[in-house]
């Protein structure tokens, strides 16, 4: 009586990091895809007007577990280990206007991060960025949004809003801590794609403005990425970042590359730096199922300690890390 | 191989609520109606027998989380923020004598509670006699029931009986905390609807019986709506409410309106009273897709500070509250 | 687009255990199957590769919550009451070489346990050797788990091996805590069927071997079933036990019986003992439907406190239980 399409990721692998001080060995998951378990659909009701939803849970298929929430954009505020629609979960109202989205969903300002990223910001291979950035509960997704969606059919350039409520009360010592707002602008013709974005979000440890802008061009052989970002956090200095990198057609499947860094201003004489070198081959076994293997080396200045894969790594130490596994989808 | 039914009900709502204290603004769920995902399915065994399974998990859609159950019928003994199959969880089996339900499921005494509400017992414009209750965990649900429901050709009358476990060791102090019965009749004919439901549930903070009595007549260009309800508390008082309004039909949507009140009486020389006035508007896009809004204004007297949509309001002061939101089914 | 199976039990039953301390009375799950909602999936990849998926949930359907996991294979560390894929959330790549099954699934050491138990460790019939097992967090299912099944077409010769990873760091106290190896190999032929398995697991608290030798032959009117067990914990002695019983078809379903015991060599003069005698009956309605009721007594000597269906009795005491139920496939 209804048409729901229910899909989803199930991405399993084994990791492996080293660092100065421990390593760790895992059967883990989403090395290059978000494991998850979603149902989606959209009702045409005539006229170019559509309503739909998406509701999407994470699933960490090495232990059956779901993935953590944040129901309101603050700090410390995650779920349990029971399957919650984390990833997304919206309805919809589309049109000639573009869609306006309500719920949970990732931020303009993230949206942009893992665009312009050869690995997705998935496994060891994930853009420094993102690991090491100040951004806050938002940096990935909002609850309580209300979004805002371009149409598809303005010659190439496309856009979207997103508004963003903590849910305090007006008494509250904290009554703005989580609101926010992000917003996203590009343009894609042919080989073409770049895009700017924004944030600014309210947090009772400091509010937090953030730039991205990236893009790629694609020559067919490679498909060349590269993104600059920059993190301006109240009282925890400001973090800027870079990569570049992309992706190489072979045989019947792909080669990705990076290079991303990431150095937070903090005061004192030394700042925190991070650089990231990763490579990775996925072989395509049908066009829902590849296996695939990645490596990646983290380099830390700095004071900086970021390990790879669970590791953990003394201040100014390397970290090694590797992903290989079976990604499938439905 | 088998024929499930996937279903469900995702509503987003921007609520607003203030009162004498705080003022909240929220991107919530459920204004008119759960949101929720469900599996449900019948199996025709020949004969006029048949079983059946239902299981429907209330989702938070503005966040992802599941909402919280409650496992012993018990107070206290919630879930956490994962999926649960807390709105419904049965197993059946029906024929010819009816049907014997198994799990958890609606109460009979809140059945009539939420029929006979023009809002449906949803969002600011919810039911005071359920806002206010005092009929303790199994005021809308409980777990660990066994239900028997008559057969649909009956005349127009119907009913239903439900006894419930706190399954409690038979050595503990509370051994029957939890433990209920819930009864349901009524009788349905052209314009008329009228139904009677009572319950009685043993717990360790005092039992509590409840009476409800509730109907509706169907005029065309208005269905009006009444109920009157009673809980009595040991231990806290005895607790009375009633309910006017209806619905009217207007364009492709309908006006929904109510006022209702409940009083508890207490020790000592005041008891408190709230007053609820709701007005609400559905505008339904297709069979499936709503737009709605809900306005709603509580007062308290005799010191009560009933507030809405997560206000907070002083003793004997008022607050006001409404919703906007987008409701679809799938 | 994709083609998944949903699919899953719900068995809700009335239980009553008896003891000489409490008794209790509930409306459970899982009498006689394990209740459970799940999605799977197999794609042909051509050349007789394929890669399928399997996400099963326990659902507790008397109260809606989800079963709880244990994501890194070490005592404490489950989940909540929300659903998750703790059953089974596995995905595999499979061939003429067999099947690689990665995520978390049944240890070989369970399925030898369970697939000779004519109560297949459900309900109050449940194998002693399982409820008194000193086994361990993987004495039914490992997650982090690598596995290997052997193909399907060895002349009635099969098996299978699994490792599973308890994922510490390196440099921790407990850094094997967790880790272990399954084995199973077996033959069926005709009426018989026999395995043996094998499994060794570093706890923190004392590393676990268990052999597990089970099989059964199908006379026609009565199908026999046999296994002994041995668990053998460092630093908590050795735990042995057997199960003899069967299977009786009878009308449109069967009766089950069965006998086991299990002692534990502890330092001290005497060794805890429990037998089970466990006797049902399962009335099938259809092939995906049907009514049982299991009765059973265990027995205590030596100091055991083993008692049924939430029940507690004082050491070297009787206790009985009793199932009675309805399961539903789907």
């Amino acid at each position: 009586q209804s048409s729901v399409t229910l899909f989803g990721v199930l991405d399993a692998t084994y990791a492996y990091g080293s660092g100065s001080l421990s390593n760790k060995s895992q059967l883990t998951n989403s090395g290059i895809g978000g494991s998850r378990l979603g149902f989606r659909g959209t009702e045409d009701m005539g006229g170019g007007l559509s309503a739909s939803f998406w509701i999407e849970a994470g699933v960490n298929n090495d232990d059956g577990t779901g993935t953590a929430t944040d129901t309101n954009n603050q700090a410390n505020s995650s779920g349990g280990g029971g399957l919650a629609f984390n990833r997304r979960s919206t309805v919809s109202l589309g049109g000639g206007f573009g869609e306006v989205r309500l719920g949970r969903d990732y931020t303009p300002q993230f949206t942009n991060l893992t665009a312009f990223d050869p690995f997705g910001t998935n496994g060891v291979g994930s853009n420094q960025m993102l690991v090491s950035s100040v951004g806050g509960p938002t940096r990935v997704r909002a609850s309580n949004s209300i979004g805002y969606i371009l149409p598809g059919n303005l010659g190439g350039f496309y856009g979207q809003a997103m508004y963003y409520l903590g849910e305090n009360s007006s008494n509250s010592a904290n009554k703005k801590d989580g609101n926010g707002l992000g917003l996203r602008a590009g343009y894609k013709n042919g080989p073409i794609d770049a895009a700017l974005a924004f944030s600014q979000t309210k947090y009772l440890t400091g509010d937090i403005k953030t730039v991205n802008l990236g893009g790629q061009y694609d020559l067919g052989m490679v498909k060349l990425m590269a993104q600059y970002s920059q993190d301006k956090a109240t009282k925890r200095g400001t973090g800027k970042g870079m990569l570049a990198g992309g992706t190489v057609p072979m045989g019947p499947g792909e080669i990705d590359f990076s290079y991303s860094t990431y150095k937070l201003d903090v005061a004192g004489p030394v700042d925190p730096r991070t650089n990231l070198l990763a490579v990775g081959y996925t072989y395509n076994l049908s066009k829902r199922t590849a296996l695939y293997t990645t490596f990646a080396r983290a380099s830390n200045k700095g004071g900086a300690t970021i390990a790879l894969a669970g590791a953990t790594t003394a201040a100014n130490t390397n970290s090694n890390g590797y992903n290989f596994g079976l990604r499938h989808s439905f």
